[in-house]
């Protein structure tokens, strides 16, 4: 019984992407801090779609084309030239509404470039719309990849929660295959409740602090704060 | 005054090694499944000195030299041509006393020749010297790398479990620098003593309970069973 349950794999690094075989899998795109919580906030305000792109340039092709806002983060910074950034708070804004959303960021759109040619499906996850995710995937019971975008390479702790959050909920129905799955499972399941507090203690809260991005960082630990499931279709991430 | 502690980093697999720089630090090699522990056994049972070596070729040139015992691992199994392997459980053993022992695993060795050229110094963790190897840090008060050997690059629970021990027991005198650091501190934390049950979740217990290697499994988990500090010094690894 239990081998026919679909599987859950967790990768917590884009460098260690190449583990993986992507066939036939639904791949969860995280970035919690910020372009995943970004892209969950933009669809849930209104945005009708958005294309991420790896690179600045690539973004800044698409400059003054109607109904277009270019949106783009380097280190956490917005380079020059951007009127929005990363930042998910940002989207709580009328002005958006109706607007295709062009992102480019340091880490996030970078694995979504790495895993959009082999899945199945690209889903994007982050603590934002975790409730919604899990569900949607528990309803499509295929095999799932979650695959942290990291900090250019190195693993860190709000996608690696992440990836348990999710794993968490999903036990039940899906198999943990990897031992990353089944300790981040148990690590955000003795966290509990206390996802803000904890994270304080990530290497990237500082970063944020430092630029002033504060309320960014709360705002991305709220569960279910935007409730949408953003599905890669060609080359936009659309609302299911 | 937090500044001046030394860091402590946490390697969770061989693929990441490169966003460390190894300079100045004394690097903590893990292979818990079982090089590592092997490694410690067999010095706190009367080995006098092993040359780790990355090759089993490498290790069959020491064939026939006296007082050298040559051991291999491969997948968790034995290849042909070796007396010993790399099971921790074997060096309880009268036979190796004094002797000189040759051993080339999967990922424990590999991870080793890794890291030798560029650390200050490397040295031997495992469960079985955990209190031992703290204690010899603390005092050491260098700052510290843990590099987990992992399973062909695998993040695995074992080794990264351990990491997790060792910053436990040495945040107090450092500063954890990375966030896999913290999250496995906080795991291990949190399983508190039920090491050796919490592990028969991990991948690699299922591939050695297959091999009939249930006791060695178990050994592993035992904190302080062979409470040695093994260092590197040229091509030895030693007793301090």
């Amino acid at each position: 019984m239990e081998q026919k349950l679909p599987g859950i794999e967790v990768c917590l690094s884009p460098d260690l992407l190449y583990q993986h075989d992507l066939q036939n899998k639904t791949v969860v795109v995280v970035d919690v801090l910020r372009a995943t919580s970004t892209m969950c906030s933009a669809l849930f305000h209104g945005v009708k779609n958005i294309i991420p792109v790896a690179g600045i340039d690539e973004c800044l092709t698409y400059r003054g084309k109607e109904n277009h806002i270019l949106a783009a983060e380097r280190d956490a910074k917005t380079p020059e030239g951007f009127d929005y950034s990363n930042s998910p708070l940002l989207y709580h804004n009328p002005e958006v509404f109706g607007k295709t959303l062009v992102l480019s960021t340091t880490n996030g759109t970078k694995i979504l470039s790495m895993v959009k040619g082999d899945a199945s499906q690209v889903v994007i996850g982050a603590f934002v719309n975790i409730d919604a995710i899990a569900a949607y995937l528990k309803e499509r019971n295929q095999s799932i990849l979650i695959a942290c975008a990291a900090w250019k390479g190195r693993v860190n702790m709000e996608d690696s929660l992440f990836a348990g959050g999710l794993a968490h909920r999903l036990k039940e129905h899906f198999n943990l295959l990897d031992d990353s799955a089944r300790m981040m499972a148990d690590l955000y399941k003795n966290i509990n409740k206390d996802l803000y507090i904890y994270n304080t203690k990530a290497n990237h809260f500082n970063r944020l602090k430092a630029l002033g991005a504060s309320a960014d960082f709360e705002y991305c630990f709220i569960e279910n704060a935007a409730p949408v499931v953003p599905v890669l279709h060609g080359i936009y991430l659309v609302k299911v």
